[in-house]
């Protein structure tokens, strides 16, 4: 009988593994050769799962989002309302070890995405989905009347996004002032201003 | 008597005629070949100003500050209070293709930045003399009676900079959520709430 391998299985457990060491030193900084080594490969072993370093940054980029959902749904019990917007946007910025190695990525991720279509499609499909579920909490605290502020929803969630992006980035490269408690009270604060 | 060459003015024109070139195609795409032809040098004649691609990474980010600078000289006549805070704002965050540009370069920075010391000491100087510039311009917009929430201000100039930050990648990766207008609007707005 041939062997039978779990190709997507396999997949993820590349991603996993190499996903931190990209989180470490950056892609740029790590060849294929050692992202192979750090998942157990031989040189060359990722060749039937990723062609190039960019086919990995992708799916590492992937497994960040998804871990960001499954956290949001251990935290939230039922997320909706303010306390979904809330807890969403908790989970999107870099508050912990786990979410500052995953913001290293999601900079890398930026970068190569400026220059490449399917890095693009992806991060424009992820980034649709989060404004989505901003959009749904908001009009969900809105008929609570947890929200009631004469402002356009697409500019809170717009703000509030804007936010966010630019966490990934503060928090790893100025940490003593992009605290987790600065991150926090600039979130509530803004949340406050559209009670 | 020995050729006189301003070394200075040949790094200003090196780095004008490549960060171009980053911002078009991305520094991983880019050979140092590549940027010395753009620049108009034979092969290996960056090597006596730069040695590496992240030292000309480093120019061009440095550049795009100065731009920023001049740009704000330039449309805010003596920027101070509110008029300051929105001028600097505005001059920040990419608006018109050439900010767009400015942004890719931007990103590529923050990606280096993530793991070079030498690069991630710029990027702090750089946005202590932006927060630094926000937070004169808000005490004076105090004092003027211009802003008067009772938000600490620590949190208005870290919400405006996280905005700023994040509008450097969305408005090149989903420009048409992120339009100029967009920006404008959500600048706007928070200013407004800290009326």
């Amino acid at each position: 009988m041939p062997k039978i391998v779990d190709h997507d299985a396999r997949r993820h457990l590349i991603v996993q593994s190499v996903w931190s060491l990209i989180g470490r030193r950056g892609l740029a900084a790590v060849t294929m050769r050692e992202l192979a080594a750090e998942a157990g490969f031989a040189n060359g072993g990722l060749a039937p799962y990723f062609r190039d370093k960019d086919e990995i940054l992708l799916a590492a980029f992937q497994y960040a989002c998804d871990a960001t959902e499954r956290r949001l749904e251990r935290t939230v019990e039922e997320p909706r309302g303010l306390a979904g917007l809330r807890g969403l946007c908790h989970e999107l910025v870099p508050l912990d070890e786990t979410r500052l190695l995953e913001a290293r990525v999601v900079v890398a991720f930026w970068d190569r995405a400026l220059y490449d279509p399917r890095l693009s499609s992806v991060h424009e499909a992820t980034t649709r989905r989060w404004r989505t579920l901003m959009h749904t909490y908001l009009a969900q605290a809105r008929a609570a009347g947890e929200v009631t502020a004469p402002v356009r929803d697409e500019d809170i969630v717009e703000t509030l996004f804007a936010v966010v992006m630019g966490f990934q980035v503060s928090a790893v490269l100025t940490p003593e002032v992009t605290t987790a408690g600065s991150q926090i009270a600039i979130i509530e604060g803004l949340l406050a201003s559209y009670a």
